[in-house]
């Protein structure tokens, strides 16, 4: 990794485009060349489930091949049947009818059955029938579902089950479909290692090739993954020219920034056509769209979000074309935005987000929106599209969001903001037995009460400091809100997590103002940062006194990781964390995280649900095995009225 | 195959149990007997796409595991920028900012980066920059995705291609996930036979397992499927005993209707706990639920609508409750019913309708009903489902149907009813090529006007005989219609289909009448019996004197086919089914068969497209290579509106 190198090498995007105009490029110069023109293969119909047909099929014989009975009964002419009635039974004697099995051919000269239901049979072995049957009655005749020569099925028709039991039936063993497209993945860049080594800083674990190979995958793709190539352009040559003969698409992962080291955008320069470098969304700018030897060739932008945006947006209808196949159905749903989004002037912007149902329309919060982001593309529920031009969606705006998970997903979808503690996704692994799902957004106790003032959520976590009672959030809300319903959760303590054994002797805050302690700090607003103030300015000690006072951290495992890797001496955080991972901990006092609940979300099923995993005894077993937290109130729900 | 046999023997269904009743009843008792208690395995992360994780996974360490720049820039202090601006820059001595590049690590004591489009470069090797930067400005922080020891998911999550991507950056390379469902199938019957052996009437051939064993792969299971077993108690007993022990589930296919040979139930019901047997719905009624050594034991019905019904409606539930995932969205539409339907007064009855969006609105057609028909299964768009109790659908009636196509797959189909033409067959495959999906519905051709008439369809195919004009279709239609569309597409030479070589000297319709002379006829009403009949009136011939006449067909193919066969000598039918059969043909007539069009749909763009690939030369010479078809007029749009 050099730090520096030469600056005047670099080379800016010349022309950022437009992703529809950028793919409508694409496919059309992709189809000029002929990459669309169907290449084909002969595979067998028992094999050929999802494969996309290369022409019309036509039946081979008839379906069924042979007229038979359609139920167990007795076959019979249908015109010695007319006279019969419930009270004038028709007789029926032996050569008049014959006894027939689902299945069985019709005897020759009967046309129509009778169940055997509907058949009184005498001593005598004739039979009494009730009603009359008209022609083909339970018959299944020949070629009902399909006649020799019927076309069955049009060009890029994509076989289903069904299908192929039809094409057997129909006597078409073998079917001439599309191959299947066939990729090559190669994941680029000097900073790329195998994800399962020793990870240094400046190395980045290669992990886009497993996303890139399992999304072609899904849709129908052969994938051939590379180790990944460093940044060396021969190598990068010979590799394309390595695989560009045996495969229909290759994909460079990475690499295609217009950073000091594009060498796949340089490389396909040389090579082919540059269709597209660089494109007006985000994430996903850095992308190259080319052609070489009549092939599309592609760099994908090497952050996790870009990546995908562009396997979504690009490389998706480009396999797609290749079956033949159009675009299905985006599933669209109206939102409320929960939060202001600020989107680019120029750019597409695709901001990931998770939504649920509340109070009978939907909310979407959006989630992280760097393009380094993985988690956002684990959590997401949809894509808000912030068109170019609009700069800004507010709070409260309806928009329209693209769906990722399915419309029951999101309606089942319990919606917790606020402030998180570590016993929330341990309550939310345990709700999955219940069959809720809770999506767990961190935005802090005080966002934690906006969104439920604002119908944004249907509960939060909250603790809440009010510093003139010494008490937690019952105060601070009536004083925010006036009308709320809060259900107690947990007492946590909060004290110092200092290193395994407590080789400095840290007893009290007081120790923090030593020269030879390095402490570590939560971000302004948390309320444990409130916290900490509130007892340093007791005690009259100042920030400034404090080593590290100006060192923050968004977590209290953040907080805690910083300690276990000597990075600091002591930090404030719950005593969960401690334990968690082997430190020592000195307690300093307990505080109480509470649940703010959307007053409507009490009549919901759900909550009763989370309501009774919360009081289970599978719960309280979670919390005994984790240190400091008391749990004696869990579940008194606290009402507060409007006063009048 | 017996005829006849042990009537005493035969089982009448006792308990013929509502669908939601009986699979409620069912997963309950398999969730007793402990059937839904995870069974879980180790796999590698990289191979775990749509998995299902066993338990709870946490993060390993962080992601990303350094502070790195976001960005090609400069690293700088934030607290140095403050005071620049456009106009007074500020200006930064080496020592002050590092040169670095995306993923580098943050160098120590810098915590921003300034972008290097925004850095002007001077010659002393200072920098100016133009804005002040908060603090972690293109920062990517350790841990910003996730930190070491957070719960990245929870259990039961289906593992989608980020997630392994996510997992693997977290430092997670195996997963705990929910073994996979392992599935028998047994086809049962002796009269079942490998579809692609020389089929004999009485004999069916195996065609369901391919369906089964699909549907089933889709759902994530593992399936083996075994020969057929024959009705034989000894052997069904001896595969199921077999199969037992390394198997999660095993469905017999066939077997298990109240038939004399019901073997299957018998089995089950020796060996298991029967939960249903008969289920009232339609298709599907011949179901067993069982449950045997604590697992789930099924008799499929042999029929294949039946056999998909069951499995969508039974089957499926079971296998989602066995990877502890809910059943997914239904996709419901509101349609417009184009025919009335008899619903049965028992039985929840499934109806499989094609779907089309006529006017602003959805249009749906229901399908041939049987539980035999397997082509409706390939036709479908989607399910109506006739609950018990309702004893009709009103055509016109707005109906919920279950989507099986997606929705813009439906918005894209246009509707083509009426009398067919294999010409139409060979449009709409060159139509697939421009886009456009043609749904084709054979109604006859008055069908195909009163769909017209109501708006249930976009267009349709039409062959009228007016005897008094004894031209084709417009004097009928302004008759009918007063005010219509018609586009003239192509004369058909309709004539006698005779033996090859013509053994029997058939020369014209006055030869029928000879007792040599087997004739075989189309179904009243149809345009082809109408001209029958005008031409025998105009010879006067009675219809009894035609050895044959009540022999019946419902399309051209079908009488051909019959002639082919030696089944009969002679029938009318138009000339390109005996080139297609290789059999020879009198010419009697021209008719003309043209496009009825819906006035609205003149102005779709599809229309265009339609009409474009009708006057194109590739149909042109799909034409030219059928016998029999005359199309000087192709595409002449005649109009006519209401008199005044």
């Amino acid at each position: 990794m050099l730090i520096g190198g030469a600056v005047l090498e670099r080379k800016i995007y010349l022309k950022k485009m437009e992703l529809g105009q950028a793919l409508r490029m694409y496919l059309n110069r992709l189809k000029e060349t002929g990459f669309f023109e169907p290449k084909t293969e002969k595979v067998k119909v028992s094999e050929a489930i999802d494969r996309v047909l290369a022409r019309a099929v036509f039946a081979l014989r008839s379906v069924p091949h042979y007229s038979s009975a359609a139920v167990d009964g007795i076959a019979v002419r249908s015109s010695e049947t007319v006279q019969a009635s419930k009270h004038a039974p028709k007789r029926l004697d032996k050569g008049h009818f014959v006894i027939v099995n689902t299945g069985q051919p019709m005897p020759k000269d009967f046309d129509a059955v009778i169940m055997i239901e509907d058949v009184h049979f005498l001593e005598d072995g004739s039979v009494e029938i009730f009603e009359p049957v008209p022609a083909f009655h339970n018959v299944r005749t020949i070629g009902e579902d399909a006649v020799e020569y019927d076309m069955l099925f049009c060009r890029y028709h994509r076989l289903a089950p069904q299908d192929l039991a039809l094409l057997l039936a129909a006597g078409v063993f073998e079917v001439e479909v599309l191959k299947n497209l066939e990729c090559a993945v190669v994941p680029t860049g000097d900073e790329i290692v195998d994800p399962s080594s020793e990870l240094k800083e400046g190395f980045i674990p290669e992990t886009n090739s497993v996303l890139v190979r399992t999304f072609l995958e899904k849709l129908g793709a052969t994938v051939r993954v590379l180790d990944p190539v460093g940044d060396d352009p021969a190598k990068l040559v010979s590799t394309l020219q390595r695989l560009l003969p045996a495969h229909d698409l290759v994909l460079f992962i990475g690499g295609s920034s217009a950073g000091q080291k594009d060498f796949v955008y340089r490389t396909l320069e040389k090579f082919g056509e540059i269709v597209a470098h660089g494109l007006s969304i985000r994430p996903g700018k850095p992308t190259v769209l080319a052609i070489v030897e009549k092939k599309p060739v592609i760099g994908l932008p090497g952050f996790p979000a870009s990546c995908f945006t562009v396997l979504e947006r690009v490389v998706k209808p480009v396999v797609e074309a290749w079956y033949h196949q159009s675009e299905p159905d985006e599933d669209l749903l109206q939102a409320e935005c929960a939060t202001r989004v600020y989107s680019s002037v120029g750019d597409d912007e695709f901001v990931r987000v998770v939504l649920a149902k509340v109070k009978d329309r939907y909310v979407c919060v959006p989630l992280k929106r760097g393009a380094a982001t993985m988690s956002s593309l684990t959590k997401m529920d949809g894509v808000l599209v912030a068109p170019r031009g609009q700069e800004v969606i507010d709070e409260g705006e309806r928009i329209r969001v693209q769906l990722t998970s399915s419309r029951q997903r999101i309606d089942e979808t319990v919606l917790f903001v606020g402030s998180n503690d570590p016993l929330i996704d341990r309550l939310s692994d345990l709700l999955i037995e219940r069959g809720v799902r809770l999506s767990v957004v961190n935005v802090g106790s005080l966002g934690g009460v906006k969104a439920i003032a604002k119908s944004h959520a249907h509960f939060a976590g909250v603790h809440l400091f009010d510093s003139e009672s010494e008490t937690y959030n019952v105060p601070f809300l009536r004083r925010m809100l006036g009308r709320f319903v809060v259900v107690k959760f947990a007492r946590r303590l909060q004290g110092l997590v200092v290193q395994k054994g407590n080789p400095k002797s840290i007893r009290t805050l007081q120790d923090l103002v030593r020269k030879d302690v390095r402490f570590v700090n939560r971000q302004k607003a948390s309320g444990t940062r409130i916290l900490l103030d509130y007892y340093l300015s007791k005690l009259g000690i100042e920030p400034h006194q404090i080593n590290g006072y100006e060192n923050e951290e968004l977590t209290h495992i953040s907080v805690a990781l910083r300690v276990k890797r000597n990075l600091a001496d002591a930090g404030l955080a719950v005593a969960y964390v401690a334990q968690l991972m082997d430190l020592d901990f000195v307690p300093l006092c307990w505080e109480e995280y509470d649940l703010l609940i959307l007053p409507e979300f009490l009549n919901d099923e759900r909550f009763q649900t989370i309501f009774d995993v919360m009081t289970s005894s599978d719960f309280r077993n979670v919390v005994f095995q984790c240190s400091g937290y008391d749990i004696s109130d869990l579940g008194k729900i606290i009402r507060e009225d409007e006063p009048k």
